[in-house]
């Protein structure tokens, strides 16, 4: 399909703080062909109207659980451990495939509706997750848990078969390798799953240094922090997602910005769990690379990129003691560029510009939260909702527009999730 | 007018964590009449549907300044004095009585749309704030901005005649005394405000202990801690709503909690402006008694009370490094029946509850990033968003019905706003 949004502001993500007015951008097949001036001969099949709108790249969610919505709300303000055992594990035991399969399919709908184009998701039976995404058009990282137990044989099988049938699938699916962290998954399993990653020519996710305590027990299981392990295990050499690094040191962050690991910042999760504060500033200085996430459903309790923005650089300015750290700009490249790097597709997504992938969310400049105008880098990040995004574009595919889900009946996807609930709760 | 919600749940906030499933509330007039249980004659004049709906205390934003929509995203990222001399206080003084005026009913749709019924403003021309309140009929506390310069006399004169002709108007407004700060106004000046407010009869309103420079200045100038020194003058004895109070040790807790101050967390400001992070458990744990604020437009970047608590909530976590800290509930009550002890209305706002006034914000459930539906005061904290408000009621009249404020256009109100931004920018 030829698309093109005709009079549109755009922020790029090409340059630092570039925002096109009342621009264009042209859409042929998966890909954006050019932004800012027309194209002779283009036959657009579809026009949107950009007046009062402005386009930015579409939002990489780079570290979530799809599968938890049915946790959302269901156990809050709790100690971290009384939480995992007495709350979390036990509904999470019960799920099956299809509660996931539905589950994932209400967090797309929800990420969509925030203006997330692409998720990083690690959870269970992440084929029917690679499933839904298929089915609503949404790009995705399927990144199955891995933990040690007696079905660890099982489940290096599985990626095999999950990464022959889904990666790439339909343009849209990645698959990568997703030790759950080197506190659940022992040194022997960690190296299986290296080779594994090098086999099968992909990255890895992995939750490093989320707590105080985890990194404690780095201290007296390896005599050493997490992120210094780690990397002694030769991990960082395959590219990495590392969702959280909130308990690191000077030394654990250089280390992290010469390998290119890809830092994911939960800053929602991290302060609802009392995780505590990310050195956002600190390592984006030392040339970390950033991404964002939100984290799950029931760690954060939503899906809201917009929101996880805001949060992000308002905390990092605290943090730093400094009003300028995490600029608007750094923070909305960490949600767009930063994602997109941190799956390898740096080159491909990221950012709106011709010869990229047609991943594009579509903000309604006329809400009286954004008024008066004075700038639209900080309107985004600072101001906006998520109910603020009116249309996506995925791989050059309109999944939303006006707000509505195209090709989805939202109530059937909550009805589900609700009956389902019912009886999770039982 | 008499109304009646029907089929409501409702989150009366008069027990911790009630919730009243499929509920109802009467109105008539300006009061709740009745709440669960229906009055037999009662004949409603409008039946609302509440269906999928929940009802909360109308939301009270503590401290905020209307008149500064205009520098929304209008300078960011900047040094705290650069952002206040270089850009805030010129363009300030720019501003006229009606470019108050506009921007102040700007900013009242704007917290309407996030459920806020009641608004505490420090500003200037607040007669004209008063005016546009009652045109849109939102409850306000008045509090003209005062600092020490050569109109001061005039604004004690003021002050008389803003209580005279708006204090009590239409059953919506209040007028309470503010001194901007310790560091904007002597002590002679305080000892006059002082007088004033007990003349008057009223509370004082006042910026305190925001940044770590002013702490180190009030040591250096007064000798002791902000708190101490605001102590020592005997400003406390006045019913006192502070801001802020970021920058407090043990002993400025133990003070506060004595005394009575009402103290208004501003946790999105603290955050942006770098200001700290306010030690809201402890002084939750201490007595102090506590409001919520969002601040200005200019230093946030929106009116946006839903985001506020959230933000509010899992910083505190984070601060206190305890998942448990400031739960829902307790964020909630903040944002509710703290702010209606701060204005001196705790027995007549923040819960709903037969006697009290009829304030209350309707929330639509029916949205995907609040399903599945499991703990409904968890839900308001950690997953809604702004957007979700869907009818607002404020001293029984009904200022929003799904998502349109009545007998105001909007639009109207923007284009006139941004007329008025061009001229200011110029």
């Amino acid at each position: 399909m030829k698309i093109l949004i005709d009079n549109i502001d755009i922020i790029p993500m090409t340059k630092r703080d570039l925002v096109l007015e009342n621009s264009c951008i042209e859409i042929d097949g998966e890909k954006i062909i050019s932004v800012g001036s027309k194209t002779e001969g283009f036959k657009p099949d579809k026009i949107i109207d950009g007046k009062d709108k402005l386009a930015i790249p579409g939002l990489i969610n780079a570290h979530t659980h799809m599968g938890m919505s049915y946790m959302r709300n269901y156990a809050d303000d709790l100690d971290l451990m009384d939480w995992l055992q007495d709350e979390i594990w036990p509904l999470e035991a019960k799920l099956t495939r299809e509660d996931i399969y539905y589950s994932s399919k209400l967090s797309m709908l929800e990420s969509i509706k925030s203006g997330i184009t692409t998720f990083v998701d690690m959870y269970f039976e992440m084929d029917r997750v690679g499933d839904a995404a298929l089915e609503i058009g949404m790009r995705g990282v399927l990144t199955p848990g891995y933990i040690e137990d007696d079905r660890s044989e099982q489940r290096i099988e599985a990626y095999r078969r999950l990464y022959e049938n889904y990666d790439g699938k339909s343009g849209l699916l990645k698959v990568m390798i997703a030790p759950h962290a080197p506190y659940t998954v022992g040194k022997e399993h960690l190296f299986k799953l290296i080779e594994l990653s090098k086999e099968l020519n992909t990255g890895i996710h992995i939750h490093l240094a989320e707590t105080e305590f985890e990194e404690k027990e780095a201290y007296k299981n390896f005599g050493m922090s997490t992120i210094k392990y780690i990397d002694s295990l030769g991990l960082f050499e395959q590219p990495t997602i590392a969702a959280h690094c909130v308990h690191v040191d000077d030394e654990d962050i250089e280390i992290m910005a010469e390998k290119n690991v890809h830092v994911v910042h939960n800053p929602s999760s991290n302060l609802k769990l009392a995780s505590g504060f990310a050195k956002v500033q600190q390592m984006l200085d030392a040339g970390v690379k950033l991404a964002l996430g939100t984290d799950g459903s029931s760690s954060n309790n939503n899906l809201n990129m917009i929101e996880e923005m805001h949060i992000a650089s308002i905390m990092a300015k605290a943090v730093s003691k400094n009003p300028k750290a995490l600029s608007a700009y750094d923070t909305l490249k960490m949600a767009t560029m930063g994602g997109a790097e941190a799956i390898g597709m740096g080159k491909q997504l990221g950012a709106i510009e011709a010869g990229r992938l047609a991943d594009i969310s579509i903000i309604d400049l006329n809400k009286i939260h954004l008024k008066p105008i004075n700038n639209k880098i900080s309107l985004v990040v600072y101001s906006a909702q998520a109910s603020d995004i009116d249309t996506v574009i995925i791989n050059g595919n309109i999944v939303m527009e006006s707000r509505k889900i195209i090709g989805v009946d939202e109530n059937e996807i909550i009805e589900e999730v609700d009956y389902r609930m019912k009886r999770l709760r039982a």
